[in-house]
């Protein structure tokens, strides 16, 4: 998969309605607000991240809750070492096998039985897919969903090693272990991941976290082991501590994220030298605003407010200015030395990728300066 | 236009992959997360609204940009009271007067070519259309993208009345005025919204605040008047302060939006009795959750979070239980009296209504507990 890489055909689709540029367009003539990413940015950090995963030994399994783009999945398959795709939910893992991607593991629990029917069909279409399961209860259901299609779906006990929200405690995993091959499913591993530890920013207080996720999961593993079980996988890790997982020897396989684009977030969160992790992995994703009023001197309105970037993880950067406050429609931004006018476009990097992503339809593939591939957030939207 | 509210042909599509449910689903079988609309208490919402315009003798121009849904602008035009429509874009415009909405005021600045080139060709389609302008500069470039169409699009003069958002100074009305005459377009009036205002939560700080936009606004508004300006519109309010504008004697026509299906944040503005917003304005707008995961005793699990709530105006309501915390696709509850079960399905409000809606594809109207409409989200994504 060599650049420049393709986009769908977009015949009759109309610039501005329906997609935010055409291919060729410099970024000064792209809709706004639209959703960039830089791809010379894109390929560093997909090759910054194949080579820390080939030299510790580990596999990548790019998450795709992040993205939610097919075409952005199969370059972390075709260039970024990625073994398969992970995401969250039944729809989105749908949407991935239904465009091509045919390795995916939803990285959570269904318990749904009409979800786990859905999930229960995604073989048919020739992928391998996999799930967690955090409670007995799960297990015949999905058993008889299997049955009933005639598919096997690869099962990860998932354990809580710290983050408090799903899974079961680590000292609990024989009794599950037993009840899902008792059911006939190919039990393959543990998922162990801890969400909250990703964001922590003091590089110390993170690697203390990150031992304490270790030493759970390694407790689990081990009485899984010595129970007689194969474990053969073990998931997780994130863009914040996927150096701690992936020299543990224990970790088999990580589920990085947001390593690809980064965001405002994890801008701040620091490595062992305290730098911030965009200095190894530089940002690529970006909000393309427009400067619409200039109300009185030294404040600028600009027209990327929170229907296109997520506001929960805080306000977007903006090289130079200091954002305000995002409304609906607005961002405000702190102009002091009076360096905007009105039509000047700003390129903001959002408080929290995924959500952000979500917002859009379209991804606009940057070289340069000039449009080279327009990618659909094939999953946005799917969260069910 | 009567219930039960006519839905698209769904022929072909797929619930749980397409569409969150089917009409005539009980709500336990809708697919989660989902957005639904309470019919009931919409329609009372609605009623309640027109009475209070009709009362005080204002018009309603609905705000379109808190559901984008033309099926739910139709309805408030139909029997709502709703004179017309207003939204931020010229993308949700455009999406509005193709489906069939006919007179749509965007309450907003334009200021780039290309969106000015859209907005001048939408009276093609047959509809009335308005835009706001606070910059001198503005006027010739849209009077030249309506020379070039041969159409007319009425302009406000939108004045900063408090928000310190967009909008010129008060004093700078007159002058402003002449440009847009001399240049030939259509002058029907001023826009004076307060967005902030609307969520003081205190009424006698709300009011005071209501009572310094009224000021800033008359004093506008009668330096055009003096000047010889027909000044018919004035247009401003949202559903925290429409009882201040709406009183005032002085605008004609107020921009409520939130007050169809309101949200959490608008819950806890008070009214002059001290009670809040919704008890005159029942919420109206749910997200459906389902519990995925009891992971301990007393902590639930729900499958909705940031790509299905809006988190930056804070945490959904749920009855009886409290939200811990939103994370993308999770949403965690303190469940002290250990009332849930997986699979039990959860009704929440969220933080914010109109980045919410924004998430989904579809709303769903519930009568009762049963499907009796789906509404595409028609303008989702239309932010540029």
């Amino acid at each position: 998969m060599q650049p420049p890489y393709p986009s769908p055909d977009l015949t009759g689709y109309e610039p501005g309605y329906d997609i935010p540029a055409l291919l060729g367009w410099p970024v000064q003539q792209v809709h706004t607000p639209a959703l960039l990413i830089d791809l010379d940015a894109l390929e560093r950090n997909l090759a910054t991240m194949r080579a820390a995963c080939a030299d510790m030994g580990v596999s990548l399994r790019a998450h795709g809750k992040m993205h939610r783009s097919a075409d952005l999945a199969r370059l972390q398959m075709a260039v970024g070492g990625a073994v398969g795709l992970c995401c969250q939910k039944v729809s989105e893992a749908e949407a991935f096998v239904r465009a091509g991607l045919r390795d995916v593991l939803i990285s959570n629990e269904l318990r749904d039985p009409a979800k786990l029917d859905r999930l229960a069909r995604l073989p048919l279409l020739g992928a391998r897919v996999a799930v967690c399961v955090d409670d007995a209860a799960a297990i015949a259901p999905l058993a008889e969903a299997c049955a009933r299609h005639g598919t096997q779906i690869d099962v990860l006990i998932e354990i809580d090693c710290g983050a408090g929200r799903c899974g079961i405690a680590p000292d609990a995993v024989v009794p599950l272990a037993q009840i899902i091959v008792s059911a006939g499913l190919n039990l393959t591993g543990v998922q162990a991941y801890h969400g909250k530890m990703q964001h922590i920013r003091d590089f110390a207080a993170r690697q203390a976290e990150a031992a304490r996720a270790e030493s759970l999961t390694r407790h689990a593993v081990g009485l899984l082991r010595d129970a007689g079980f194969a474990i053969a996988t073990v998931t997780g890790g994130g863009s914040g501590s996927f150096g701690f997982e992936g020299t543990s020897g224990l970790w088999t396989e990580l589920q990085c994220g947001s390593y690809a684009v980064m965001d405002a977030d994890y801008a701040a969160v620091r490595d062992a030298e305290g730098q911030p992790l965009s200095a190894r992995f530089p940002p690529a994703l970006q909000v393309l605003t427009q400067v619409m009023s200039l109300p009185r001197p030294g404040h600028a309105v600009c027209d990327a407010g929170l229907k296109s970037l997520s506001g929960e993880s805080g306000l977007p950067l903006a090289e130079g200015l200091t954002c305000l406050g995002l409304s609906d429609e607005h961002s405000e931004f702190a102009d002091p030395d009076h360096r905007l006018k009105v039509g000047d476009r700003m390129r903001l990097i959002p408080g929290h990728c995924a959500p952000t992503i979500n917002l859009h339809d379209w991804l606009v593939g940057l070289r340069g300066d000039r449009v080279e591939c327009l990618w659909p957030v094939t999953a946005r939207g799917r969260s069910f």
